[in-house]
């Protein structure tokens, strides 16, 4: 395990690590056992169609001879799993196979695998053991911080958890076959926690954009173990998004309500942040901060591959309704994350609505 | 507010309280005002077909004259509706009326309505707060404590969460229509509480059994009282069922099968774990227990008209099966509460699958 990063979400009693290397599945036995994981009740790998394809018999293998009770459930890929009737079926495999309160589910996969997995490991018996292996970039985000969810009809998200897991194994191997459009959108939270907390990071993504889109591991190690330091600094101090954790959601609040109007899978999650973030940077101008502000955002985004610009066919009525519909909006107002500088964003939660549709407007015409 | 008792369910930040007395809904808006229910964001209702028509315009009178914003879902009575589709269902009344995450959940019924109504208060947004306000006796079980879930094609409360409530509200007088049926398979939970925790408690309830049936109010308040203290102690000492917890399940472990096997409905809850207790204290006096342990189980149960024979047309195979999946099967054994006298019960892990089964066999026979 040479070159590993570790670090650790700090929860109290429910810490636990993050392991950042370069062929960790190899290592997925001793690491489970390390950290608890029963190897007297069968566990249950949850991964979708092409994960499976590429790491599951690995997997698999590794767990077996490490002396663990091994099942797998193999998902559809795509954001259409994260529903109630892919839990049901999922807790049926749980039962079929015998799991009890003592066994692990083991998300291998995005962040729909980890979202969806993590909501049966919370709800299965109450709550079980989750542990979470991802396979993409954008999952260093969906990974840390214990928020588990399915999808309902009418809203993303929606029905869910705060449920942590007992360990992250992520194998930067993994991350070598991601789809070009995969590795671009998966950044875009890389960058966003950069544009909440560390100004220094957000301007090494900008000299390292290129090797970061050619998957250099070393520069790829550096940079998920960034995004995900930020993201455990930010739920150590607040794990069930009382205040702070909020900042999490930069470029969420269009974001969010983007993907929802174009039909999930349109926009990539991370492509539909990239644009919101661009949007929260306008915003941030008018509202006083730097004009910078606008102008590194916009450049990291479009170096490492984001969109910036709204696509015009997207109908802003229905965006503002969508936005009406999200969590972020509480008692009468929507919650907007906005910049201050590069590195430092606040909460705010008093931006009128017609603001918003003004800057939803100004993304159309973003020039690129 | 006069006779009003109180008692504090003493779990640090999650704390609350449990009001006990007559003609407490006129005071709902108050409580829930005190409480921290927020008047700025809507609150669901959710209540059954049954309870709707005795109490719901009570109710959502009082709490729209106390200011708050009130929205009403009416389920299905019965077991039937612990379903994930009508876990979805509320999801979309809630997203519909736009609950956010200060709004709360306030359920108004049975078991059956604490239980879905606490999941989707649970699971909505990943959690907003919950008001009890039970209408059986047997709730006053059910409603303290947090645990939350619906059922599972192949398993009953196997999926759901540890959501602990605001405040719960107990109007003695929305017990007064109870059905005679309900209120005895009400008063075994009752009666479990003295099993496992306050001889003295057994016995006030083997001389108060008459009034008891006849729903006293002095009587009903001091039980319920009694009942809830109780369950409080334990889950104060356990919130997360990892030991003692597991002694409010004595009873539970044959009463769970014998639900899942005639098939919920046939018996109900309070009548399955009826047998069950009886059970119990079968195989304590096996395990050395003295033999009153048996006698005055039986003795109590009878009194307030409970059933103590397993009905024998169910097959011994399928309960021991339907055992086998219950969420009490852990690491591969069962866990069994054995009482060791009247008002003391311990947690044993070894009870072999053999003895249960002669136990299950004598329960058919069991002289009434």
């Amino acid at each position: 395990m040479s070159g590993v990063r570790e670090l650790t979400v700090d929860l109290g009693d429910r810490s636990y690590p993050i392991y950042i290397g370069e062929g960790l599945l190899d290592e997925a036995g001793k690491l489970l056992a390390n950290h608890g994981i029963s190897k007297k009740s069968p566990l249950l790998i949850i991964t979708d169609a092409n994960v499976a394809e590429r790491h599951l018999a690995h997997l698999e293998t590794v767990l077996r001879e490490g002396g663990f009770g091994v099942t797998s459930a193999v998902i559809p890929a795509g954001e259409g799993s994260k529903s109630l009737s892919q839990l049901e079926k999922l807790v049926g495999v749980a039962l079929e196979n015998g799991l009890d309160r003592k066994s692990a589910i083991v998300a291998l996969g995005g962040g729909v695998v980890g979202d969806l997995a993590g909501f049966v490991a919370a709800s299965y018996m109450r709550g079980i053991n989750f542990v979470q292996i991802p396979t993409t970039i954008l999952a260093h985000d969906s990974s840390v911080g214990g928020k588990v969810a399915v999808n309902h009809p009418l809203a993303k998200n929606i029905i869910g958890a705060f449920h942590q897991p007992e360990l992250v194994l992520y194998d930067l191997s993994t991350l070598q076959t991601l789809p070009e459009r995969d590795v671009k959108a998966g950044l875009s939270e890389v960058v966003k926690h950069g544009l909440i907390w560390d100004a220094e990071f957000v301007s090494w993504c900008d000299d390292n954009a290129e090797k970061l889109l050619a998957l250099d591991p070393e520069a790829l190690g550096y940079a998920l173990y960034k995004g995900c330091s930020v993201k455990a600094a930010v739920v150590s101090r607040d794990e069930r998004e009382n205040d702070l954790r909020a900042i999490l959601n930069l470029g969420h609040t269009i974001g969010h309500a983007l993907e929802a109007v174009a039909g999930y899978g349109e926009l990539l999650h991370g492509e539909a942040i990239a644009i919101g973030m661009v949007g929260s940077a306008r915003l941030a101008v008018k509202l006083g901060a730097p004009e910078e502000v606008y102008g590194v955002t916009k450049r990291v985004l479009s170096r490492v591959g984001l969109p910036v610009r709204l696509p015009a066919h997207l109908d802003t009525d229905e965006i503002m309704r969508a936005m009406m519909h999200d969590k972020k909006f509480q008692e009468g107002a929507i919650t907007f994350i906005v910049p201050v500088a590069i590195g430092k964003v606040e909460i705010n939660k008093s931006v009128s609505t017609a603001l918003i549709r003004d800057i939803v407007e100004q993304l159309k015409q973003e020039a690129v």
